[in-house]
């Protein structure tokens, strides 16, 4: 794999001088088309010890608009990143639309590490492959431009340059953070380096293996494959600008009667709760959801929680039942409106990244990321294959929070039509409850039959067993309610039991401290 | 001053149930109002040991609607908070305009701790305490609603709850991280509580004394002076609702030639750089400054560069010199554009507290908050209140930089009126510059006059001890940008040399570590 990055590929300073200059212009120009377009740039840096990485990043920085770049090295994993999923700060890097996001290793540092020191097998780097293979398809779907490239450079050539290295005081590469020394092991390295690109080289966002050892050839090469990327990418936008045809979306149930059937359909709504019994096991949920969230606390085990329901189910009345009784410290609700700019700017799942807590906090989503696939996809906001790809993003997306210890439940909250109908016309009959209904929710009750149909296919796709979703029979409040702190007090209880275990064969982390 | 805290005011429960029931509803409307407003609003929540604090945030979330209300508790500094200036995590618990944060113990928690424990005597404790009261009137200057609450108790009623709560296995108070046992020297205590409470003791933000003896009472009294308070506010902003005589500003400089010279006139701009020099010096420069660079990276000393200037000063080249010397990953660039959506939802200087670096890079913002004093002044985008007392604001803001141990610079830059007239020129003659003059620019050519007053007044009035102005000569650019890199270079040098001292009386910090 590694043979073409040994071939003495070299640029003559003359002809790199001449060639800088147009290049120059050129990236400039296609970075202020990139600004107005809607393409986030990735750009992932790469490669053996000593292949100039930083000189790289360097150049182009001084080639490009630094406004719209930005430059992140991970190296100290800072605690609050610690204490939050693993990519959690790689979404924090990630660069909004119109703007370029140059990675120093990124998302493969860590795993090159962990195989080259053997602290995981082949197979379970296989796993974290798939991982990175999804978590790129899912960016680049979304209108992402990822460029990754590996520096190499022969096994003299490496040794020449560490001896150089070496011999300058002054170098940089001397004072950066000690990474181990993967230089020591040429060939187990070049290994490990070849299995990951192998598995990683998509059509979508290939890797560029470049050869390191002359550095004006390095520096025009990655130079003149990122403006043609832009280009590329950018002249691919214009052309796809003619309006496609227009993808009406109907719902696809088969029309048999039994085949319209679906799993709200088999909630008992006639359950209900008798007011003593209530207060009784309210007072009993409260307190235990007090303690448990003080343990969670102490255990550092943060707990997610989401709500979701058709309008007026009652899913504020049941978060109000838990944050009365959590200490005020210990959560915080998220309330899912209209994103804001800068969350428009970024992939949709960057807006609720934001918000993943620190280990041993609880956050609760009143409303959540199966708006894609719930209102996005009934409302057309979202278009078809858009909302189609939602659910195994936000499998793999949930996936990753349990996986790091996070305690996760996701709560349907179902009323009948006519309950529904009750609710609305006294909200609009109380004064202080009529800013709780407007023109929009009734319309939405005429879509029922689209919303039926998209909330059965979330429900069966994505309830999973790290994350399953419970669904709750809302007619009778307090029978809800009760059911709602019930979930969470039995498993959180559970939970806090037991040390979380790896949902599939992902890498072992190291930095795991659950 | 606490007497009246002491007198055993009390609620019956009846009283406190049919109270309740219509604070609620009040409380909830009051919310909704507020949302439409553009007051922030934050609620600080102090007091002795065992007066439980705890207990009045959590019923405060009961009575509100928790999704415009967020709580901070400032147990633990996480490492990104104390690499950088002491503020920085008040900055990020600031609600935007219609939202509630509820703060505990905020920025008096450690002032209180330093000096009940002898860690700072009464003059540093009052230096720390001007800058709280300056912090606060800025914020209320802005339209924040400020509500201090200090909750108290008697020697005997404190020794009988704590005996109380410690019976209590479940208790969350023993579940909280250990703070100094500030009830074990009562008197000691309650006499710096006093002195902290008569100095911030404002007008326009008060503090609240509650008795905290009857829970029922003190939540009662908690929540209707919260209800009072947001009503009044919201009242007081529709008064003002009626436009306000408009105050037209003119350049007020008085009218005699002489007085109409300004600091900037005084630059001699013909000074220029030989071609041979220029380049001599600059290789020399940027090999420096990025060695400076990792050495302040490793010290753990952040940089922060302003740039402003008038238009096709050269302050994007002068950056670029920068840039393309230091190592990528060591800095970060931020162009000042239109603020979004969430910065302009906040406090003017919040979306610059955002990029403060952490301990050991460098940030280069690329026009910054002076655009409060020029653009916005000039342009009437900023009332005249507003950019007087921005000043003072903007001088503060820059001193608690300084004092974090970064090394702050600023950079005037400066071209001649024909100068200008020339780049502009040439910038509409050349392709790839054309993008970089608009119509704005030279509707600015005609309001130069303001421009040139607001220029001497903010140099006049910013240029401190700690974060002085250069002002850069910039009709030759190879000069400027010698000028710019030398001073950075020097400044940084000198800067490394020693440890940073405190610029005021104010608090030595246990947690500072540069």
């Amino acid at each position: 794999m590694f043979e073409s990055t040994k071939v003495g590929r070299t640029v003559s300073k003359e002809d790199f001088r001449e060639q800088q200059e147009e290049l120059r212009t050129e990236l400039l120009a296609a970075q202020r088309d990139l600004k107005d377009s809607n393409v986030p740039v990735i750009v992932l840096i790469s490669g053996v010890e000593a292949a100039g990485k930083g000189e790289v990043v360097n150049r182009l920085n001084e080639w490009l608009d630094t406004r719209g770049v930005q430059t992140f090295a991970f190296w100290d994993e800072s605690d609050e990143e610690r204490d939050r999923p693993r990519y959690w700060r790689f979404w924090r890097s990630m660069p909004a639309r119109g703007e370029i996001s140059i990675l120093f290793g990124g998302w493969y540092l860590t795993p090159i590490e962990h195989r080259f020191k053997g602290h995981c097998t082949d197979a379970e780097l296989d796993g974290e492959l798939n991982r990175i293979v999804d978590f790129e398809r899912m960016l680049t779907e979304d209108g992402a431009l990822i460029l990754k490239f590996w520096f190499h450079l022969s096994e003299p050539n490496q040794k020449a340059r560490l001896k150089e290295l070496s011999r300058d005081d002054r170098s940089r590469w001397k004072m950066l953070p000690d990474k181990s020394k993967f230089s020591e092991q040429y060939a187990a390295f070049e290994q490990v380096a070849e299995r990951i690109i192998r598995h990683t080289d998509q059509g979508s966002c290939p890797w560029y293996l470049i050869e390191a050892e002359d550095r004006r050839y390095r520096d025009l090469t990655v130079g003149k494959t990122l403006l043609h990327a832009i280009r590329s990418r950018l002249a691919e936008n214009s052309a796809a600008a003619t309006p496609a045809p227009e993808r009406v979306w109907t719902p696809e149930l088969p029309n048999s009667p039994s085949a319209q059937i679906t799993i709200i359909d088999q909630l008992d709504l006639s359950l209900a709760l008798e007011r003593e019994t209530y207060q009784q096991e309210m007072k009993r949920l409260q307190s235990e959801i007090n303690e448990l969230a003080w343990s969670a606390y102490n255990k550092k085990r943060s707990t997610v929680l989401v709500f979701e329901g058709v309008d007026a189910a009652g899913k504020g009345g049941a978060i109000r039942r838990i944050t009365t009784a959590v200490d005020a410290r210990l959560y915080r609700t998220i309330p899912i409106a209209a994103p804001t700019d800068e969350e428009k700017a970024h992939h949709y799942l960057w807006r609720f990244w934001r918000h993943v807590p620190r280990a041993g906090f609880m956050t609760l989503y009143d409303r959540s990321w199966y708006g894609r696939i719930l209102v996005e996809r009934v409302e057309g906001f979202a278009s078809h294959p858009e909302w189609r790809r939602a659910y195994a993003e936000i499998n793999r997306f949930e996936e990753q929070l349990v996986e790091s210890g996070i305690v996760m439940l996701k709560f349907w909250v179902q009323i009948s039509d006519e309950e529904q109908l009750k609710r609305f016309k006294d909200r609009e009959a109380t004064p202080y409850k009529r800013y709780k209904i407007t023109d929009e929710d009734w319309r939405n009750r005429e879509k029922w039959p689209h919303y039926r149909e998209a909330i059965n296919e979330m429900i069966v796709r994505t309830s999973t067993r790290y994350a399953p979703w419970t669904l709750v029979e809302g007619n009778d409040k307090p029978f809800a309610r009760v059911k709602v702190l019930k979930t969470v007090c039995d498993t959180l209880r559970e939970a806090l039991k037991r040390t979380p275990e790896p949902i599939t064969g992902y890498l072992p982390c190291g930095e795991k401290r659950v």
